[in-house]
This record gives C-alpha cells, structure tokens and sequence, in this order.
C-alpha cells in the first residue's frame, strides 16, 4: 500500500481526489512555468508572498496555485510557507508530461465533445499549442530518450562524417552530435520554419553555422538533395508515428534508404502504443498520449507493428533499447538491409 | 481505508493517478455531454462501438474516453464492452463540476501561468465559455441548492404576490417559483441579454409571459422602477460574490431593501470561500471554484463575511441554511430589518 495515497484515502473521498488531481495537474504544468518547483526543489522551502513578490506574481493566485499542489501531496503547505511534500520527487521528475497535458494539449481535450463527433473530423478540426508542446517535449525527450541515445551512439562501429536529424525541431540533437563528433558535419530537416529559426539561432550561438545546413522540408515527401549523398548517421525522434499507416511507413522507410545512400545506421525513436497493460496500471503519460492522438486521428505504432515493416522497408533491425520510462518509447537501431 | 482507492494504489504510482485522472476529468465532463454517463445509468452497460455508430462518435475516440474514466475506476472495461466501476455512482452524481472544470473554466486553467502575472492581469485577461458554465451551473444549483430552497419557501408566512429573482439567469427559478404560486407575479432580472432570451422563450413555452417581466439591467447599479413596489419575496442565488468587498456589498444590500421596499423576506443563495480545510481534504469542487476566483481575482467571502454585513446592510438574518455540498453554499434567509 502506498503511503502518499493512504495520507489522503481516508479523508478525502475517491472522486474529489480525482477532481483535486485536475486541477492539481494544471498547477502542476503551471508551477513548473513560473519556476516553483525549481525554486523548491533548490531550496526545500518556499515563502509564497516573497516568491510572489520577486517574481512579479498575483499573491492569491500564487497561493491558490500551492493549496492545488498540496491538495495531492507534492507540497506540505503551512500557511504560506511551501516544502516538498510526498509526492513531490516524483511530480518534479514527470513535470513535462503534466506540462504536455495542461498546457500544449489542454485544448484538444477540452474540446473533447465536439472532436469526438464524426461529423466534426474535417479540416483542421483540432487545436494544440505548438509552442508550448515544444517546451514540454525538449524536456521529455532527455528524460526519456537521452540515455538510451548515447548509448547507442557510443556503441558505433565508427565516427560518422555526415549526420542528418528528421524532425530536427531547434536543433538540440545535431548541437549535441557535432560535440560528440567533432569532426562531423550536420544536416537538419523539419517542416517546422518556426522551429528552424530557432536552430539557426542556436547553431550561431555555438559557432557551428559553417558546419550545419538547415533544410525546410517535409521528411515523408522531399526529394533527393545533393548534400545527402555524403550522410552516414540518420537519426529520427519523436515523429516516426507521422511515417504510419504501414504502407505508408514502408514505403518511407525505404525512400530514407535511398535519399541516404551513405548512412549505414539509422536511428529512429519514437513512443508507441501500450499493448498488455490494463487501463488502471498506465504510467505517467500513456493514457493522456494515446488518448490525444485517438482525438486527432493520428495512428500510433505498437512495437510489433514497428517490427513488422523494417524488412520490408530496407532496414535492419541491428538492436532495439525499449524505454518504456513513460509511453512505450522505443529506439530501434537500424542498418541498411 | 477506501477501496476504490485501494485497487489502484497497489499497482499505479501516486503521481500516474494524478495524471490520469486529470486525463479522466476531462472526460468525465465530455461522457456526460456525449449522453455516455447517461446510457450507463439507464442500462448498467454499454458497448462502445455500438454506441459510437448510434451517436456518430469517432469509435477510437470513444473507446480512449472509455479508458480514460477506467483507469480510475469510473467504468469497467473488458475490450469494447464497458460498466459502471466503483466510482460511477459518486462521479454521476458530481458530474457538472468536472464539466465546470474541464469545458467552462478550461481555458482559464490552461493560461494559469499568464493570469498569475501581476502585468497581465488589466482588461479582460481570462476567458472562459460562458456557455458550457451555464449548461454546468443548471445542474449544480438544482444538486446543491434546490432541496434547501424549497425548505425555505414553505416555511414562508404567507404567499408572495411577486416575486424577484437578482441574476434570472435563463429563468428556471422564476417559473418554479410561479408553478409553486399559482397566483403571483414574477420579475427576472439579468445583466446577460442572451440568458434573458433563453428565459423569454421559456417563459413563452410555459404560458406565462403575462404573468413575468424580464428585465436587463445590472443588479450592482439598477435604477428603481415602479414594479419594484410591489415585490414581496427577493431571490439571488450564485452571483452575491459579485456584491463584495465589503463596503459595495454593505451598499448593495441597502439599495436592494429600498429598491423592493415591500420585499420582506430575501433568500441570498451562493458558494462561500472554505475554511479550516485542510488542503488534503477539500471536497470535490472547493478547490477548482477556489482557485478560479483567485485567478480571476474575485473574492470570495467566507460565512463569517457574509454574517458581518447584513446588519449593516439592512437585513436581519432570520435562518442560515448550511449545505456545504461542495464549497460552503449557504442559503441566508434574510428578513428586512
């Protein structure tokens, strides 16, 4: 039996616990933002008035904020005063999945009703904040994938010359590859100018624009580009979903294999869908993630449809790192078949 | 200890309950507006792709809110097939504050980090959907408040000739006041034109339009009129927050006892700030209505506030009716002093 729960089961009944994790969650994402949780986390304490103060806050929104969190135990409030409370380890580690929740998909699952309607499923018939996805998913993807990464970078055979990132977003994974191989050079491609913009800007901050070339294009349908020929290190994350259905998958797979006739490795990670779990044992995540994606009609992989498609698609399977910290995340490390 | 609580507390770590079950709020609210709620109440079961075709619902969809309200044992579900789960009957019962949570005041929580800042807070700096309130507030008066009122207008002396209700909204409580008195009159009043319209229409529907004026115009600044005179019994129920701080709520009372100068009785109905609640055990609701009012930064009086006024203010407190369903809702029974 776990003590956190026990703390609130036998005062508070299950479905204003339920009510107070809602809105718990949302100050959860928001606490986060307006550096609460750093503040505690740094400090082991928190003065709510002061914090207000210096931070340029509402004093009764920001106590507001701390009765939500301590409500389910991530902090112990005694009057203004804040400390770490039992749950607050735990919630600190996960904020980014909070944060994705009740900040960059909390439209989407307001609109609940109105998205789930068939005859509503047109056009675009859902909103999402893409900034603050961003913010929440840069986070996500070092809780998550980071280890399990350079891991498997550190087991290649040898140092790739040229590497090129899907999905590249603002960058943070071709920084990071040219630092561990500093001789390489870097391309990045993603559909997302916004995004771009930020890696140019954070590719001349590092003084690295000379090795890098950014590239607006939409990955499942560009064409052949000169500067791929020399690619030897692929690496996707967190978009093969948007390779699916399978023959769709398929056949991107196997144009990846040929608009990259160098790159030998290819490493994708991506969540993917829970199979075998029952709905109250979901971790962290997976239900908000794949509920989300029901909503929007994205089709998310199990990682035995993954399996299903590398042959096909000219890959192969050279070894798989399951995660599965939060959604199934999965890095399979694939070879040109 | 509880059991509902119990079940999940084995196998899902405190802070994945904590996500999923603000995952499950929102689809609490969206499965009542769905009619999904609806159907397991009338039948104990439902099958899920049945139900979506019937409803044109997205079935992926439906079955991921299916699974949403499993993981904290709102349903059972084995595959396509749901039922009730052990905290069906208490979520049913308390539907209309998720809905308030997760449709009306959504928006308001998703921009809790924006609202917090004291430089943002000019203007119009929240929105909410006035609308998905209304269709919540509906129900959450007739749970919280109904059973209480009707006490109080049978202890009434004698029946009045006219009744008023401050802020009619969409008319209900006029036209059961009429129904319970056959032989009054009855004015609405209400700054929102189009909750008026929906009252007129109402109003027209039940065969009363003679017997009822509506009247637009703001409760906090109205000028007298000559119907006024006549009105013996005053109702105001979930918009006396709106009266404070204290000195223009001081005011407000004493311009109503003299702009209903024959007004005797006065049934003052809202929700009051808790106190001497722990965090931990804050009934459902509480903390969401709480927190809301902070961000917007309304205030919310305590019983005790309320109590200091009305002297003052030219009522005498004849009976205080206590609900404290979900956060402090008090009925004053107010008598002209």
């Amino acid at each position: 039996m776990n003590d956190a729960l026990n703390a609130t089961a036998d005062t508070v009944d299950p479905v204003a616990y339920i009510f107070n994790s809602a809105v718990a969650a949302s100050a959860i994402g928001a606490a986060w933002e307006l550096g609460i949780l750093d503040a505690l986390q740094a400090n082991g304490t928190l003065e709510l008035p002061q914090f207000a103060a210096e931070h340029g806050l509402d004093p009764q929104s920001t106590l507001g904020l701390a009765r939500a969190l301590a409500a389910v135990d991530i902090v112990e409030r005694i009057d203004t005063k804040v400390m770490p409370g039992g749950n607050f380890a735990d919630a600190y580690r996960n904020r980014s999945f909070f944060h994705w929740l009740t900040r960059g998909s909390a439209e989407l699952f307001r609109r609940m009703p109105d998205v789930a309607r068939t005859a509503n499923r047109t056009g675009e018939f859902y909103q999402r904040d893409a900034a603050a996805i961003a913010y929440a998913c840069k986070e996500i993807s070092e809780l998550t994938y980071d280890p399990w990464f350079w891991d498997a970078i550190d087991g290649l055979a040898s140092s790739p010359a040229v590497v090129a990132d899907l999905g590249c977003g603002s960058g943070t994974r071709i920084l990071q590859l040219l630092d561990r191989f500093p001789a390489a050079r870097a391309l990045g491609i993603d559909v997302a100018e916004p995004a771009l913009a930020v890696a140019a800007d954070a590719t001349a901050k590092a003084g690295l624009t000379e090795k890098v070339t950014l590239i607006a294009d939409d990955v499942l349908t560009m064409a052949a580009r000169p500067e791929f020929a020399e690619v030897e290190l692929l690496t996707c994350f967190m978009m093969g979903h948007d390779f699916w259905p399978r023959q769709r998958c398929v056949a991107t797979l196997r144009r990846v294999a040929a608009l990259f006739p160098s790159a030998n490795t290819f490493l994708l990670g991506d969540a993917t869908r829970s199979t075998g779990v029952a709905d109250k044992d979901l971790p962290v995540f997976a239900l908000g993630f794949e509920l989300a994606h029901d909503l929007m009609g994205t089709f998310i992989p199990t990682i035995a449809d993954w399996e299903s498609v590398f042959a096909e698609g000219g890959w192969r399977l050279r070894e798989q790192h399951r995660i599965g910290i939060a959604v199934g995340e999965v890095i399979f490390e694939l070879e040109r078949a």
